[in-house]
C-alpha cells in the first residue's frame, strides 16, 4: 500500500486524554481512533493488526477442533435469568437496553447462557460430544473506568470457545491441551517468553482455573513465578495456604519473584454450572440422560494488541513482532529515487511481500524516518539517491536500528 | 469438514415462530438460531455463507480503492447532537443504553458522524483527498416488527462504505463507478439477473439515490421496470411527475411491470450535509478552506445472505450459487464405502476443494439424500456399493438433481 493512499496520518504528539502508553502510540501513529474512553475505532493499519492476531488464533482453534460461529451482542433476559446472572447485583458491568415494546435486552459480555440454550437443538447423544464451538465478536462490559486503552474496553473483541463433554474426564483432557494451544499462539504472537501459565481462583464452578499473564509495567494484576522454566506462575490473589496445599506447592512468598502482568487469557472448567441452569442434557450410551459438561476459553483479541504495544515499543514508536506487523516491509524511497523505488515495490509485492510503501513527494528524510520508526514495521528498506548509482539500497532494522547496505540483486534473497 | 465433526443438526420442521422462508430454510438446515425476533446467531454452515459474501464485497471495496476500518457499537450523543441525528424523533429506530455514570449511548445503525469527526484528524489538505473508507461490521436498528428472517434484522451486518471527495464533480465520478461495482457484486452472488439499479428519493441532502432491488415475492418494496435490458428501475414511491422529468423519462406507470422487491443495497449522495454539520474541511489548492463532499455506500450482508436463499430453493431445501455455497462439494458415503469414501475426500481436499463430508455410520441413505438437498450444497458426490466395484460415482446437481455416473478417475478433471 502507498502512503500517498492511505488515509490514517500520524501524529506529532500523544493525545493528551490517554494515559496507557498502548492507546497514546496507537492514536499517535494512526492505527486507532479513541470514540470514547474505552472504545476504540481500528483505522487500516490497526485492523491489519486485528486481523493478523485474529487469523494466528482461529488457526489454532480449528486445530483443535474449533468451529467458527458468531452470535449475537443482543442478548434475552429470559435466558440470563434462568443462570441468575441478568441481575445487575450479580453482573455489575452489563450494558443493557430496550426493545420498542420496553423489553429489556443486555449487550453480551460473554455468551455461555445463549450458547448453552442453542446447544439444546444440537446435542441429544453422547455421539454428538465433544464439541468446541468459538467466535471472534465484540463484547460489551460497562467499566467504571476505562483507563488501560485497548487493554480494557468496554468495547472490545474476543475469541471465546466453549467446550462441551460427556463428563469431566473427557473435559480435563480438552482443558489441559488447551493449556497447550494457548501458550502456542502466546508463543507466535512474540509474547511467550513473558507469559506464565498462572494458578487461579476458579469463579463460579470450580475452584481453580488458569489465566495467562504477560509480565509488563502495564498490567493490572501481580503474579509470583513458581518455575521459570515450565513458565509458571500463581496469581497473587490466590497466593495462600488453601491453594498451595491443594497444588502440592511448597512455597514461600519471601522467596519469589513477583511481578506485575497482563492477564491475555483465561481458561476455566464451568462443569454443570450453565447445563444445570438451562437444563442442557445428552443421552449417553446406557440411554441415560446426564447433563453436559463444560469449559470456556476466553483470549482478548484487542487486550492483546495492547500488550504486544506495551511489550515492543521504545521512543521512537512502535515495535512490531514480524507475525503481527501490518506489513512485512516499510519501504521508504528517498528524493528523486521514485522510477527506483516503484520497481522495487512492484517486485516486492509480486513476490508475495505485503509493502507499506513511503512515496511521498513533499516529504522530508527526517519525517519519513520518524514516521517509519514510528508505525514499526519490524523491516525498513530505504532507496537513496547515492546508493542506487551502485545498484544498493539499505536494510534497516526496526529493533535494533542496525543498517545494512546490500545489493538489490540480493535484496529478495535476504528477505 | 466431515459431519460427524459438525455440530449442528438439520430439522424435520420448520420453525413455526418463523414466517420468512430465509429464516425457517436457515433455521432448519441448521445455518442460523433465533436469539430474538430480527436477531440470529450464525452457526458454522451460515458463517461459511456470510464470510463468502463478505470477500466477494472486501475485494470488490478493495479494488475500488476502499480502505477498511473497523468502527464502533457504542455511539457518542455529543456527536450525533451536531448532525442531530440523536432525537429519538429524528431517528426512530435507536436503540440506546447508559453508561455507569448514566451517560447515555447509542448503538450504531449508521457511522456517518463517527467517521466525520475522526476524518478531521486526518484530512488537511486537497492531496489528502478523494478517499474510500469502509468497513464490515455489525449494525443495530430498534425494528417495530422483524418479521423477515434475516432480511430485515434489529441486528446485523452490514458493509458500509463512505466517500470523501473533494467536490461534487469528484463525487460523481465515484458514485458511478460504484453503480458498476454494485452490479458487479450482485452479479458474483448471483443475483445480477433479477437485481435493478432503481431511482429512489435521496434521503437528507440530494434529491435522489440509488437503490439496488432484487426482484422477489418476498420483498417489502415495489418497484417499476424501465428498462429490462440496462437493468433500471423505479421504486413505486418515487414514480411522479417530478421525477419522471427530472431524469428525463417518458413513461406510462400502466404499461410498465411492477415487481415486488428486496433492497439489497443502496448509495447516496450526502453532499455536504455532515461535513458542514460537524465542520470537516480542507485546504484546496489555492490554500482556502472547503467543506468536503460525502457519499455513502450501503449493502447489507446478511440482508443479501436472505435475499439469495429467497432466491434460490425448492421444496427439498436451499440451492446455494457455487460463489457463496458454504462447501464446494457435498460428498456422501453410503453404507461399506467407508474407505473409499474416505481416500476421494481425501484427495479432494488435497486439489483444495473444501467438501462437506457424511460420513455418519448409523444413518440411512434416505437421511442422508434428504439432508444434503436441505443443506443445498450445488455440486453432491455419491457414493455407493454398486457403483465402486466399476471404480464409478455419482455426480448429483443440487439444483436440476440430474445424475451423472462418472469414472473415479475422471471426477477430479470434470470438477
Amino acid at each position: 500500500m502507498r502512503i500517498t493512499k492511505l488515509f490514517s496520518k500520524t501524529r506529532k504528539d500523544s493525545p493528551k486524554d490517554e494515559t496507557s502508553k498502548n492507546a497514546q502510540l496507537l492514536i499517535k501513529s494512526g492505527y486507532i481512533h479513541k470514540e470514547l474512553a474505552g472504545v476504540y475505532t481500528y483505522l487500516p493499519l490497526g485492523l491489519r493488526v486485528i486481523n493478523k492476531i485474529s487469523n494466528i488464533i482461529r488457526e489454532e482453534m480449528d486445530n483443535a477442533g474449533g468451529q467458527e460461529i458468531l452470535m449475537t451482542v443482543l442478548q434475552d433476559k429470559n435466558i440470563w435469568e434462568k443462570s441468575k446472572r441478568w441481575d445487575d447485583n450479580a453482573v455489575d458491568d452489563w450494558f443493557k437496553t430496550r426493545l420498542k415494546n420496553n423489553t429489556e435486552l443486555g449487550l453480551g459480555f460473554t455468551h455461555e447462557e445463549p450458547l448453552v440454550n442453542l446447544m439444546k437443538n444440537h446435542i441429544n447423544s453422547y455421539k454428538d460430544l465433544p464439541i468446541y464451538p468459538y467466535q471472534i465478536q465484540t463484547k460489551f462490559r460497562n467499566e467504571l473506568r476505562a483507563k488501560s486503552g485497548i487493554m480494557r474496553g468496554r468495547e472490545f473483541l474476543m475469541k471465546d470457545m466453549y467446550s462441551f463433554s460427556k463428563n469431566k474426564e473427557e473435559h480435563n483432557l480438552f482443558y489441559e491441551k488447551m493449556k497447550e494451544v494457548y501458550m502456542s499462539i502466546f508463543n507466535q504472537l512474540g509474547l511467550g517468553d513473558k507469559t506464565y501459565t498462572t494458578i487461579s481462583s476458579g469463579g463460579s464452578f470450580s475452584k481453580y482455573s488458569y489465566e495467562f499473564q504477560t509480565v509488563s509495567d502495564a498490567g493490572e494484576d501481580i503474579i509470583y513465578i513458581i518455575d521459570q522454566e515450565k513458565k509458571l506462575a500463581i496469581n497473587e490473589d490466590d497466593f495462600n495456604e488453601e491453594t498451595l496445599k491443594d497444588f502440592g506447592l511448597n512455597l514461600n512468598k519471601e522467596t519469589l519473584r513477583s511481578e506485575k502482568s497482563i492477564e491475555v487469557g483465561d481458561i476455566y472448567s464451568l462443569g454443570y454450572r450453565y447445563s444445570k441452569a438451562l437444563n442442557l442434557k445428552y443421552t449417553n450410551e446406557k440411554g441415560l440422560d446426564e447433563f453436559v459438561y463444560m469449559g470456556c476459553y476466553g483470549i482478548g483479541i484487542s487486550r492483546l494488541m495492547g500488550a504486544i504495544v506495551e511489550l515492543n515499543s521504545d521512543d521512537k514508536g512502535l515495535v512490531w513482532p514480524r507475525e503481527v506487523s501490518p506489513f512485512d516491509i516499510h519501504l521508504i524511497s528517498l528524493s528523486k529515487t521514485e522510477n527506483y523505488a516503484n520497481k522495487i515495490y512492484d517486485e516486492l509485492v509480486k513476490r508475495g511481500f505485503s509493502v507499506l510503501f513511503d512515496d511521498r513527494q513533499d516529504t522530508t528524510t527526517g519525517v519519513k524516518f520518524n514516521d517509519a520508526d514510528l508505525i514499526g514495521i519490524p523491516k525498513q528498506i530505504i532507496i537513496g539517491e547515492k546508493r542506487i548509482k551502485n545498484n544498493e539500497v539499505e536494510i534497516k532494522d526496526r529493533k535494533t536500528q542496525e543498517i545494512k547496505i546490500i545489493s538489490v540483486d540480493s535484496l529478495y534473497d535476504l528477505l
